[in-house]
């Protein structure tokens, strides 16, 4: 019988079956930030364990509070520089060469089709968007990932979404992602894995892809993920040009990890977006989700655009499009945060920094920053934020506060306008 | 008998003397920032006099910790922005359009010769160099200040400083302030006015008189001043061009406030700077400066380029001279934070970011943020930092860092070698 893509890369990587159901996989990478990871080296350190099972294999960022806010963060950023540099972990970003891990490690070419990818942080499996199984693990998780580079989980079952149509001007990957929370719930995919596949998918550029696997957590999943093809072996290039002959050949590798024909789903669902609006979420879970029609005129106090899902060069762009020659709305405070140094310094060559200035935004560092609610544009109580980001749990940016959920191009119309606004009739 | 500049403002600004030596002097500028502001606005709703004197002469910023890392801060933030909105306070920047006061309210021409000038603000005295009196003061005067315009003052006791000589290349305002401040000791000027003299200082453009007296608190003052001159002329005449018909009667107009030939001084200090060295702060007093050949090889773990003292564009430039090709040390991370967006948009235009972003620095907004510990590059525990900053009190940049004083330049060199390092010589 055929397999899914996940179960291929479960059978590659099995170190051992303890039990029926439970798989002991190899990790192709470990990555860690430093809210996350400091408990994981103090408990190793505690146990006698301060060891790496490979330091080319880890990858570390300080991405959440950069630079460090007070004492705490400070010393969370120094306990893992101190790490990497104990371990001699070479791919080691501090501040000023820092950005949000799931936008900065893919940048770096850290993420290849068929890998293993744990992290300490629940969007990890926005990696998935290259063919890789990433799974956000816990803090044992984690520990024994940076020990032993091994990490147990379940049978994957997929769940396989399949997008078909073509998305109207103005609705992005992120409308999808949310119609499709939305669709499933947020216990919809939970201990699943799923598969974007469908015409819409294979349309998509790298960076969409990987906003579309990012938010497969907000459905419970486990992993979101895509079959590597054409656009993934062009993202990844740069990286592995001297591994083959031509595009061809590394496609053709690629292709080792597409789900059989004849592989077994869990369930199986379609969805033709060709009339899909532009969504913006309500109330305080991410499947609350209605077209931007619906929830046009609510005022916001704060719009932010940046985080993992949608802080990336594309994101920008189209924010910024809306925003040209435009100005904030007065009652509005924007904020940007470029999801990398790379992002942002492509941003200012492309004169979008300026657009985002002339606007009126406060343009950050590259950090994870407001999205939970830790740094850069915290809400205060009664608070309503307009946000590119994944997650408007109760308090998620602040006690007290609401956010909802958009994409960039929503989002830059909504700062225009100060009330939730459809950027196509802006 | 002559009078000092200081003086002529209190005989001008004089509404009381309700017993002698203590003047009740009446305020053209009542600054405010969110850290300090919110106490006050509390205490006079809590009094039933949620009142300002007039909105024009009350200017406000939020720029401590922007955008807001928590819900405290978030809340000061919004306290400030519903107080500015209730009162009409047109002058209100708000994130985006926001940065450090001390830089931002000089930049928007609210600083005129012979004003008086308070905010909850330690520095406030940076506003001196326009000629005005300009004093920090705590909760009470500016809660008087803002709902009566007035506030008490003891009699303007003057220090002359006569700076004579020409600096040497490489030596800035910041060293030349460092070294008084050395000489004077941070108790030298407690409750006195500090008035900078000589051909220095008329050489001097206004940023860098910014510089000097923007750290006349450290050696105590209650003020520092400049005469306002054709360089005071020049920087305000985007403000004033429609009230003079020309630059020269502007400044017959300001030497209106020179202080006379015959003026009584408590003391003058005579200061040759032609041999002046680079200077560098050592232990936890801003009074403790030595040579940077006396602290060149200290090593640093972060260097720190901004805040009222030194985030302007002159700085910058000067940083930025020193960093172009180069790289930060592997064991050292950079962060810069231009003062406003104007000077992060100039420096934008110059190529000024990119440089410091080639270089491997973080460029935050603009902030006050590292300076006082409060966010955007606090220190852990055991850590150094090279700072541009004007205090270097035990635990201001984080609780058990240890920080170094010194200009732009020897910050840039610094950063590049990762150990202290004088310019000049890298």
């Amino acid at each position: 019988m055929g397999q899914t893509i996940a179960e291929k890369i479960f059978s590659t990587h099995l170190r051992d079956e303890p039990f029926p159901g439970t798989y002991v996989l190899d990790l192709d990478r470990v990555l860690c930030h430093e809210i996350t990871t400091p408990v994981a080296i103090a408990d190793l350190q505690w146990r006698g364990k301060d060891r790496v099972f490979d330091p080319d294999c880890i990858k570390a960022v300080i991405d959440h509070v950069t630079p460090a806010k007070d004492s705490k963060t400070a010393t969370q950023g120094k306990m893992l520089r101190e790490w990497a540099r104990r371990h001699e972990i070479k791919d080691f970003f501090d501040v000023g060469r820092n950005g949000v891990c799931h936008a900065l490690f893919p940048e770096k070419g850290f993420i290849r089709p068929g890998f293993t990818v744990i992290m300490g942080d629940s969007h990890t499996c926005t990696h998935g968007a290259f063919g890789a199984f990433a799974a956000g693990v816990g803090t044992t998780d984690l520990e024994v990932g940076i020990l032993k580079g091994v990490c147990a989980f379940r049978k994957p079952n997929t769940i396989r979404v399949n997008l078909e149509g073509s998305l109207a001007q103005g609705v992005y990957a992120k409308d999808v992602i949310l119609y499709v929370i939305g669709q499933l719930g947020v216990n919809g995919a939970t201990d699943r894995v799923i598969e974007f596949r469908g015409s819409v998918v294979d349309g998509m550029s790298m960076e969409a892809r990987m906003t579309l696997c990012n938010m497969a957590i907000e459905a419970g999943g486990t992993s979101g993920i895509c079959l590597p093809d054409m656009t993934t072996v062009n993202y990844l290039w740069p990286f592995i040009s001297s591994d083959y002959p031509d595009k061809e050949a590394a496609l053709k590798d690629f292709s080792r990890w597409h789900s059989d024909a004849d592989a077994e789903y869990e369930k199986v669902l379609d969805f033709d977006v060709c009339d899909l609006e532009p969504q913006v979420t309500f109330d305080y879970k991410p499947d609350c989700v209605k077209s931007v029609g619906e929830m046009a005129g609510t005022p916001v106090d704060q719009v932010y655009i940046g985080t993992c899902t949608n802080g990336r060069i594309e994101d920008l762009r189209v924010a910024a499009e809306i925003l040209k020659g435009r100005k904030l709305a007065d009652t509005v405070r924007g904020i940007v945060s470029p999801a990398t140094p790379k992002i942002f310094q492509d941003a200012l060559a492309e004169g979008i920094i300026q657009v985002f200035m002339d606007a009126g935004f406060c343009v950050t560092n590259p950090t994870c920053g407001a999205c939970l609610g830790m740094s850069n544009g915290v809400l205060a109580e009664g608070e309503v934020c307009a946000s590119t980001s994944n997650r408007n749990f109760n308090g998620r940016m602040g006690k007290g506060g609401m956010v909802h959920l958009m994409s960039p191009s929503t989002a830059a119309a909504t700062a225009v306008k100060g009330v939730i606004t459809d950027a196509r009739r802006i």
